[in-house]
C-alpha cells in the first residue's frame, strides 16, 4: 500500500516552493498524493494559482477557502483558526499518513497544528532559516511540531539541531524551489510581457528592466504606505523601467496596494507595467533576465543565488537570511534604494552559488518521505 | 496608564497554575487584569469550573465556548482553529497589552498563536519541561511564539536558552501552581468527602486512602481503556480506600470514562469514591492528606514535591518530567502499580522539595509583567 | 448523468427519518446518493450512528464534527455556524445537484443555509408541521429556503402552500419515517433487552413494559430537571418496568441526563433499564411491544399513529402535531402522567392510522428527486 | 432597567437602514443600544463604513471581522456560518433582551440564527417586501424567525400575515432608511465630488449628471460582467457624466468590479466618477441633485420615491418590489437603457410618494421596542 503524502497548497509562494515536490510524489512508486489547495491559492486577487496548479497536471483533491477577509493581524489570526477547523476535516477524510508543510506562512502553521494534533506526522520545509519577523517565529514554532525536516542550507541544519530536534530526522535537501528553475529553459520570449496582461506602460524588451517585488512586513504594520513609496521613489528615480508584482495577502497588503494603486493614478505615463502573478516557470525566467532583483522577497536571496541576478534587498524582511555575493542589503530609503540599484545594475550578473540548493531537491524530499520512518512522539533531544 | 493583562483560563488545570498570577496582577498597581474563561473550564462535565473562579472574587470578562464534540485526536485539532478564532475577535476588542498562556494544552496552543499574530507579547508558563506526550511539542512551539518565558526549574530555563530564546527574557519563577499550596492551611475537615459530592463508597478519614487521578495519553490514543483497567485492578489489590478523579477532556477521555463507568456497574461495593473536580485549594488538601498518590497527573510530580507526598506515577505521560525523591514510575501494569503503592504507603511522608517553586511565583511573574518590556520582534539567539 | 443527491444526516433521529430515502435513492437509476454524517450522528454519547449507518450499507462520502460542547442555547447556536462552514466545503467539492435536508433540528437549519446560498437545489422533508418549540420556527424558516418539499400529510402541505410555497413543488410524500416499520418483521426476540446492553434492571419480557424518552424543550430551558423528575415520580407509580432512552444533544439534555443519573443513583432496584440508544429497526420493535409510550418523543405521535401503540404525551413539545386516537396528552404533573398510563395499558393497542404515512414514502421521494426540475429562483407564491 | 437592543451593522447599505433606529434607541429612556460592526461594514474595501459610524456619533460595543474572501456563493454561505458562530459569543457576554437585523443580506441571516436560537427576540425590519434574489427568500426565512416585524409598507405587512405571523407583532412602520433623507439638507455642496475624493474623470456640477450603482444578482452568477458591460455602454451612450459607486461585497462583485476595472483601463477620457461610499447623508444629496439613478440598487426604488428622483431599474434584482410612478424598468440591454434614461431625464423630477415611509420610523421602531412584549415562543398563526 502507498504512503499517502498530503500537501497543502495555500499560496502562490507555497506552490513555487513545492511543485517539484509534488512531481516527485506523484511519480514515486511508494507515494500517492493528496493535495488541497486553499487560503490565497484561490483567490483572484493573487492571481487564481488553482489555474495554474491543474494546468501543470496535478489533481486537486479539494479546494478549502480560509481566509477571512481584512488583511490585517486580527484576520491573519483569524484565518490560521480558519485553516485549522477546515483542514482537519480534510485530514479525517484523506486519513494521510504524511501531511507536508511548507516554509512559514500563516496556512503553513495551520497545517501544521491539525497535523500534529491528529497524530500524523508532519514534514516542514526550509526549518531553521532567520528572516526577522513574525513568520521568523512561526517557522521555528512549527519545526518543534514536526517529525521530518527538509532544510534548506547547512547553517539551517545546525540551528534545527540546537533547537533539540533529532538529527536523524533533519535532512539538508536543498530548497525545492531552486528545482524549479534548474531544469528550465530560461530564455524569455520576446513578446513575453505582450502577452501575459497585466497593467500599465510596456517593457521594452531589447532594454533592461529592474523587477520589484515588495510585501509589507508584518511586525511593521502600519509603515507599508511609507516603506512602498520609497521604493516607487526609487525606482523613478534610475528612469530604468520595471516588472512590479502585487505584494502576497498578508496584514498590511493592503496598504502595499493602496501605495501602488495611488502612483499609478498620479503617474500615468510612468515605464512600469504592473502584474498580479507569473506562473512559477514564467518568473524564473523574468528575474533571470531582469539587470536587478529590488524589494524584499525572498527569491532574490534564494533563487538569485542559483541563477546570479543581482539583487537590491529593501528593509528588515530578509534581515537574517544566508545570503550570496549577489545580494546588497539597504534600509527603506529612496536614495539608498536608487544607489544600490544602479551599481548593481552596472556589476552585472553573478556567478552561480549553490548556498540554496542544486536543483534536485524535489527527488530527493520523495525519497525520504518514502523511505523514512519518523517516530510520531517527539521529545528534545538534549 | 496600567498595561492591561489578559490571562485565559480554559481548563481546571490552568486555574489551578495561574490563579495565583491572576491575583498578583489584579493587585498591582501598574497592572489591570482581563480575564477570559473558555474551553472546558465552561463545561459542566469538567466541574463548571467558572463558578470557582467567580467564588474567588474573579470578575470573567467574557466566556467562550471553544470546544468542539467528540473528544477525539480530530476534534482537539478543530477545537485550537475554534479557539483561536474566538479570541482573535476578543483580543481585538479588549487590545491587551500582554496575553498570558499557561502551560502546554491545545487551549494554550490557541491563545498563543491568536496574540502572536496580532502582534501583542505572549507570555508563557511552564516552559522547558519534557513530558513526552503531544503536549510536549506544543510547549515548545508556544515558546517559540513566546516573548516572556516564566519557567518553573533551572533546567527548564536552560532548555529554553537552548532552543534559541533570549537570556534576558527567560525567568526561574517557580510555578505558580505551587503558590496555591504554599499559603493554604492544609487540613482536611473531617466532614469533607461527605460534604463534596462524588460518587461510589464513602471514605472513612479516620483510614490512609489513596488519589487517583489517570489522563488518556494523547499519542497512546486507543489504549485508554486498557491503561484504566490496570490502574483500577491495582487499586482494588491493594484493598485500600481510594478518592477518583475523572480525567480531562482530551482525546481518548471518552475511553478512560467509559473504563471507570464500566468498573463502577459491575464493582458497586468497591472502596472508591468518584469526584468530577475540587476547588483548587480543596484539591491540595486532598492529596497533602492521601497515602499515595496514583496516576499520571502532573501534580503528582510538581505539587506532591513541595508536599512531600508519596507518588507512584504510571505510564508515559510524565515520562521526562524531573522529579524528587517521593515520585515511583511504573508502566501500565496492574502487578506493578500496585507493588509500587504498597511500597509508598509504607514509605509515608518525604520531605518537601522547592523543585518546582517556593510558593512565591504570582507576586514574582506580575511584578515582571509590569517591569519587563520584551521586544515584539523575535529572532533565534544563536 | 446521474443526479448528485447530497444527505446530510446529523443525528440519530434523522437517520430513522430518512433512511428509506437514502436506500431508494441509492436504488435509483437516475440518481447518485452522497452521503454526509455529522453532528451527534458521529458521537458516542449518541449511540455512533455513523457506524449503524455503516452496517446498514451504506457508503459514508464524509465526516463533520460540527458540535460546539456545551449543549446549551449558545453552544446550539454556535453549532449551526460550524455546521455552515463545514458544508459549504463538502458542497464545494461535492457539488450535489441537490441537497436534502431533514425536518428541523439545528444541523438542518446549516445544512438548508449552505446549500440554498450556493445555489444549489433544497429538498425538505416534514414541513408545514406545528409543534411548539424552536424546532418550529426553524421548520418554517428551512420551508422558506426550500425548492422542493415533501411534506407528511395533507393539512402539513395546506400550511406550506399558505405560507407562500408555489404547488407545483410541495407534495404530500407521507413520512419516510413510516417505512421503516412498515417493511420490518416487528417481532421482538425474547432475549431482545439482554443481548442490547443498557444499564439498570433488566426487563422481563413476559410482562407489559413501558418506553419512556423525554427530551428537552428547548423554549423551556432550565426546566428539563423538574420536568424529567415528574416523569420518573408518575414512571415509579405505576409499578411497571420501562425501557428508558437517554434525550438527544440539544440545549437542556444535560438537565435531563443529570435527573436521569441522579435517580439511578438513588433507585438502583427501580424496574427502569435504560438505553443510549437502538438500530432504527429495533426502536420500532421496542416500541411496537410496548404496552405504552411515554415522554414527548415524535415517535409517540407520528410512527405510533400507524403501529397503534397507546402513547401517552408529556407537556408542550409536541404540542401542535396532529394526533391519531392512540394518543392521550398530559402536563409535566406525575399524577397525570401516571393516570394516564394506566388508562392506556388498560385500553391496549389501537387501529393503525395512516395520517402520516403508508409506507411508501422513500420510493416516492426518490422518484419525485429524480423526476421534478424546481425553479432555483424562489419568489412568493402571492 | 433599560431593554438592551443590541443591532448589528454588517455593510453600508445595513447601516443606512438602521442609523434612524439607533439614533432613536440611544435616545430612549428606557432602551439601551448595544451596537456591533461587522463583516463589510469593517473593510476598507467597502469604505471603512465604521469609522463613519464613529464620526456620527455612536459607541461600538464590539467588532468582528466574518467574511471569508473569496466573493462567490460558497463563501458567502461561509461567511453566515462564520458570523453565527462569532455572534453567539458577543450575545453570550452582552446578554441583550431584543436583537435588531436589517433586511435581507447575508449577515442579517447570521444575526437572525443566532439569536432566536438563544432565545433572544429577533425584531426584522423590511419583511414582507418581494425581490427576485436569494435576498428574498433569506429575508421570508428570517420574518419566521423574528418575534417583531417593522415592515415598510402595506402590502409588506400583509404578505408577513399571510406567511404565519400573528398580527399583534407586525408594524408597518415605514423603512428607517428614508428618514435619513426627510431631516436632511440636501442642498449638495459646489465642490462636494472634488472634495470628496474617487477616481476618474471629474464631475462638471453645471451639468446634470447620472448616478449608477449596478450589484451582482446572486441568482445570476457568473453574468455579472455580461450586466455591467451593457449598463457601461448605455451610459457611454447617453454622452452624459456619471457618479458610479462600486458594488456590494456579494457574490459576483469580483465580476462586476472586473467589468469597471477593464472599463476605466479602456476609456480613460469616459466622463465617469467612481466613488467607493459616500456617508447615508451625502448619497442622498446626490441622488436627489442626479438626473437619473439607474441601476438596480433599492435606492433607486425606495429613497427615490419619496425624493421623485428618476430612476431607471435594470434587470431582475428590484423585480417585484413595490414602485412609485418614478421608476422605469429595462432588461441587461445597452439599447434598452440608453433609451430609458434619455427619456426619463427628459421627464425631470417626479412628485414625492410616501410608500415607503415618511421619515419618522426610527422614533416609531424604538417606541415599540420599548413598549411591546412579544412571547418568545412563536407558532403559525394558522
Amino acid at each position: 500500500m502507498k504512503k499517502k503524502v498530503c500537501i497543502v497548497v495555500a499560496s502562490r509562494a507555497n506552490y513555487g516552493r513545492i511543485k517539484s515536490v509534488m512531481r516527485a510524489v506523484q511519480d514515486h512508486p511508494d507515494l500517492e498524493l493528496q493535495l488541497i489547495v486553499s487560503a490565497s491559492a484561490l483567490l483572484y486577487r493573487f492571481g487564481n494559482v488553482i489555474d495554474i496548479i491543474k494546468q501543470d497536471g496535478f489533481e486537486v483533491t479539494s479546494r478549502i477557502y480560509s481566509i477571512v477577509e481584512g488583511e490585517n493581524l486580527t484576520t491573519m489570526a483569524k484565518s490560521v483558526g480558519l485553516g485549522i477547523m477546515e483542514l482537519t476535516t480534510q485530514f479525517e477524510n484523506l486519513q494521510p499518513d504524511i501531511v507536508l508543510t511548507v516554509a512559514d506562512r500563516f496556512e503553513t502553521m495551520a497545517t501544521a497544528i491539525a497535523a500534529a494534533y491528529m497524530n500524523i506526522r508532519v514534514a516542514h520545509t526550509q526549518g531553521g532559516e532567520l528572516t526577522g519577523s513574525i513568520d521568523e517565529s512561526v517557522r521555528h514554532s512549527i519545526t518543534k511540531l514536526s517529525h521530518l525536516h527538509f532544510v534548506s542550507t547547512d547553517l539551517a541544519r545546525e540551528r534545527v539541531l540546537r533547537m533539540g530536534e533529532n538529527e536523524d530526522y533533519v535532512f539538508n535537501t536543498g530548497c525545492p524551489s531552486i528545482d524549479a528553475i534548474a531544469e528550465l529553459d530560461l530564455t524569455l520570449p520576446k513578446d513575453f510581457f505582450l502577452s501575459h496582461g497585466g497593467a500599465g506602460h510596456e517593457i521594452d524588451m531589447s532594454k533592461p528592466y529592474l523587477v520589484v517585488l515588495q510585501h509589507p512586513v508584518t511586525t511593521e504594520f502600519g509603515s507599508g504606505l511609507d516603506q512602498i513609496n520609497q521604493t516607487l521613489a526609487a525606482v523613478a528615480g534610475t528612469g530604468m523601467q520595471a516588472v512590479w508584482l502585487w505584494p502576497n495577502v498578508d496584514a498590511g497588503s493592503d496598504d502595499v496596494s493602496k501605495g501602488l494603486r495611488m502612483y499609478r493614478e498620479r503617474n500615468r505615463d510612468a515605464p512600469i507595467r504592473f502584474f498580479r502573478n507569473f506562473a512559477v516557470e514564467d518568473y524564473a525566467r523574468v528575474i533571470n533576465n531582469a539587470a536587478c532583483l529590488v524589494g524584499n522577497s525572498s527569491s532574490g536571496i534564494r533563487e538569485s543565488a542559483y541563477l546570479g541576478v543581482p539583487t537590491v534587498n529593501v528593509g528588515s524582511r530578509q534581515h537574517a537570511r544566508e545570503r550570496a555575493a549577489n545580494v546588497t542589503d539597504v534600509p527603506y530609503s529612496a536614495t539608498a534604494i536608487k544607489d544600490a540599484i544602479i551599481k548593481q545594475v552596472a556589476h552585472g550578473r553573478y556567478e552561480a552559488d549553490h548556498l540554496y540548493g542544486d536543483g534536485k531537491s524535489g527527488v530527493r524530499i520523495a525519497k525520504l518521505l518514502a523511505e523514512v520512518e519518523a517516530p510520531i512522539q517527539k521529545t528534545l533531544a538534549y
